[in-house]
């Protein structure tokens, strides 16, 4: 994993290496950055990708593996999740015959080429919390 | 529909409740941020998705409805058309197989979770015109 | 190509005339804009995608041609190949059908309507090297 700031701080990319676990780089660099609220977007390859879909009757992800696959996008934002900064990160990526397929960004997922960009919101993070009729924990919509 | 703004009042974080409808939301949510031109991204999921090809033969769109999805992606931006702000948001969304399908986001997306991300672009916004050869009213290329 | 800049020169949005090639119109207007190190999003149509899937074993790239379709999403940045300003852009697009098709956005895409917005990092730009095990210029990890 490497970053590479602006100058004002506020911003960066990151790349990283081929093998990195996706969510841990990035875990890693939104540390390093000292990122609690912010957004986030990738593009790049992946050598292996999980994607979930939240099923709402079960309450639970129900995963699919890919073998290597192009990030045709990535987007995510990083709040605040039991006192510490949370990634969430949802996926489209595509293999050799260009069909895609998505969702939440789950364990699993293994760098081929990553290069992301995270820029924080500059304000308070917003707070994963538990919200009635919600097996999730998200960001209060009222 | 909560708004998290940065400090400097040029970015925000949005997020709708359930069922909230997700145009209505977000028109919302740029009104309140005081919004004429900006950028927009979207993860989170649907209780419905309405998408649309626009069929440049019939100058009409062609629509596709889905029942419960990721979004795996929404990218947007506010611009003004007939002298107001408007929305135009393109969606990725994807279901239990993690089949990828996407679109214009039409009327009729209800928010199971949605999480935005609104920035200012900080400058005159681009206006909305008939042009030449085209059937939407799109910003001047030239 | 138009662009519609920020005041501040650190962001803009682009728009494309239908006809366009979407590759040459976004290096003139990262030219104009003087980006070395930006972030990109596009949404829209184009008359024509062609889209790639980078084969790690052949080391090139297998290629889908669609018709027109819309933009569901276009990621990319600008960074540094080659001493120049490179744009490196994914693209998810899909049909009358909706079903969603992606990968590396390659020459030959032609506009519809593009939708832009280009971002500066606002820092020293990343420089695409060769790294040791990848055959594609890449952003250093470490």
């Amino acid at each position: 994993m490497k970053t590479y700031p602006s100058d004002d701080g506020n911003a960066a990319f990151v790349s990283l290496e081929r093998g990195e676990d996706l969510l841990e780089g990035l875990n890693e660099a939104v540390e390093k950055l000292g990122i609690e609220a912010g957004t986030l977007q990738i593009i790049g390859g992946l050598e292996e990708a999980v994607v979930g879909y939240f099923d709402p009757e079960s309450a639970e992800y129900v995963t699919t593996r890919t073998g290597h696959v192009e990030i045709c996008a990535g987007l995510g934002n990083v709040s605040l999740k039991d006192g510490k900064p949370f990634i969430h990160l949802h996926l489209t990526v595509s293999g050799k015959e260009a069909a895609a397929v998505g969702g939440h960004a789950m364990d699993g997922c293994r760098a081929y080429v990553v290069e992301a960009y995270l820029r924080k919101l500059g304000g308070p993070a917003p707070v994963r919390q538990e919200v009635e009729g919600m097996s999730l924990k998200v960001w209060p919509g009222s």
